[in-house]
């Protein structure tokens, strides 16, 4: 997929290959459409003059004769919450191996300004849509799937016939970071959900594992956003019990969790503890140093890329489920629960 | 630009705008590829039908027909700091209200599989390029604006005929940041300097303004990253005359420089007072309120989008220079000198 300029700083044309090539122009068109009217040799000798020049191929073109744009979709759901950049990472890597390109959309920004990041990417001619994290885009991302195939990372919704789905293990961790709360002697624990079936999964499985403690769950939403999560643990936080932990839907959560304990002079951990998920570099940052459930995310970005991959040569494969583990990194922000 | 599918779920084709025109399927092509040689009545036909249709009409056609793709690509230096977020919303809502989307690419991502960033979106066809943040891609931006017009956005480089320049007035804010810490009364005073122009522009004004009040500027770079900041930060606090204040030259290098002083033991603002500059969410987190140079981003954004508007139909103006002012937002992480 690597193109280059010509060494004129202008783009080779259709005339320049035909030149190239000792061939005639419309040969040369015939052979971009994929026309089975060209000898072997001479539509070796076009692809070679191509390839030397550097020229771009019409993306249409290939796609009306059957062969691929090369370029991947890829919708984010917040560019302001960081936990999708190793999914990032490891869906371009995927991508990048078998010569193809994401383009990036954020459902965020395009929503503020009334657009449907599905769309603006549909109108680019991908050959596939990688949807990273849950958004309110369900309906496009419905109709997107009718025309191209599609491939959810890190959410798990909607659920459509032929779209596989790549996530973590959203049971297992949130049991992993419930128990880590269990371990360090805390019964009272509050849990900020968060949306989707993502968010659903987590609550569950934190309800379980506390009822299987014989503990009373609390669950509050809030788990959506800095502020949700701010305003939510505020309120929590200032009640009579107040809950000794909380853990939270995503480490942005987490932050505004922390935020409201700060407000309300709680130290953490000594007063409170917090747990987050996603493992993000938010929680890496040593002033904050969050507890939280790593979800594999370089895995699953790269887990999509193949999928996605296999969805473009075989469309009709029936959809797939695929979870990687997830595991708990114990830092700073969780501690014995207070006497 | 809004374009829809068809009301029975598959895509119109060329056929169903012929059909429903009551032309030739030849004559839609025509018409798509410009051509002189249809009449205007017919022409109109077409066009009410392919609205009506919600068609989607073929981009090269459009192009090589002389309209435009309506795509902006978009090329985010680093995806992991969030410096740019309210930039994009800016350009996103500019480009928006005429019409065109914002496709995106993250330079950092890329870079890691081998990938130019730039390539990327050129693959894409779009209409024009916006490099938001100083990137080490600069031939391939060279490269690009020979095609496309291009307009940079919080970044000054590379300096390229005809290509804008939209920034905040880092001068002022960088003399913002040290009039402040040199107000609370402190004399040793370090600056981790960032990359680029706009890092030599921030520091050459931070050493102006020390020498103007008669003190002696201290700069190390390390204004990179959190990792390149937190190493620079380290070697600084731990040396004989450690600085009593650091302005540093993003927030996320004053975050690096914060958990170099949590490791020392320091205690911010009481040991040591930070600035950082981009005023971004993670300044505003109340666990870590970082005092820090509001860039006036999302101004930035919109002007960035204006002026790549303006080239697609006049690409030949002269290069422009557009500086948005700076101001200093005052948090807890900077007070007064220990005495």
């Amino acid at each position: 997929m690597t193109e280059a300029f010509s060494a004129s700083g202008t783009k080779p044309t259709i005339r320049d290959v035909a030149t190239a090539a000792g061939v005639s122009k419309s040969l040369v068109s015939l052979v971009l459409q994929g026309s089975a009217n060209v000898s072997e040799s001479r539509r070796r000798a076009v692809l070679e003059a191509m390839e030397q020049l550097g020229y771009r191929p019409n993306r249409l073109a290939q796609r009306l004769s059957g062969t691929r744009s090369g370029t991947i979709g890829v919708m984010l759901n917040d560019i302001r919450n960081p936990w999708f950049v190793e999914l990032l990472e490891g869906l371009t890597a995927s991508l990048h191996a078998a010569g193809i390109s994401p383009v990036l959309a954020d459902s965020y920004t395009d929503n503020r300004v009334g657009r449907s990041s599905v769309e603006t990417l549909l109108e680019q001619r991908i050959d596939g849509l990688v949807v990273v994290g849950t958004t309110s885009e369900s309906a496009a991302i419905g109709k997107a799937a009718q025309s191209v195939p599609v491939v959810l990372a890190g959410t798990r919704e909607p659920h459509l016939p032929g779209v596989d789905i790549v996530v973590n293990d959203d049971d297992a961790g949130a049991r992993q970071a419930t128990e880590h709360l269990l371990s360090l002697g805390h019964q009272r624990i509050a849990h900020l959900q968060g949306p989707g079936e993502v968010g659903k999964l987590r609550r569950l499985s934190f309800e379980q594992t506390m009822l299987d403690a014989g503990l009373e769950p609390s669950v509050v939403t809030g788990g959506v956003s800095e502020e949700s999560a701010y305003a939510a643990a505020g309120r929590l936080l200032a009640g009579i019990k107040r809950p000794t932990a909380i853990f939270a839907y995503n480490d942005i959560a987490c932050i505004g969790a922390l935020s409201a304990a700060d407000d309300l002079g709680l130290s953490v951990p000594k007063d409170l503890s917090l747990v987050g998920y996603d493992n993000t570099y938010l929680a890496k940052i040593r002033h904050l140093s969050l507890t939280s459930v790593d979800n594999g995310n370089l895995a699953v970005g790269v887990e999509a890329g193949k999928f996605i991959l296999e969805r473009l040569t075989a469309p009709d494969l029936p959809a797939r489920l695929h979870q990687v583990p997830s595991q708990l990194q114990v830092r700073g922000s969780s501690g014995d629960a207070p006497s």
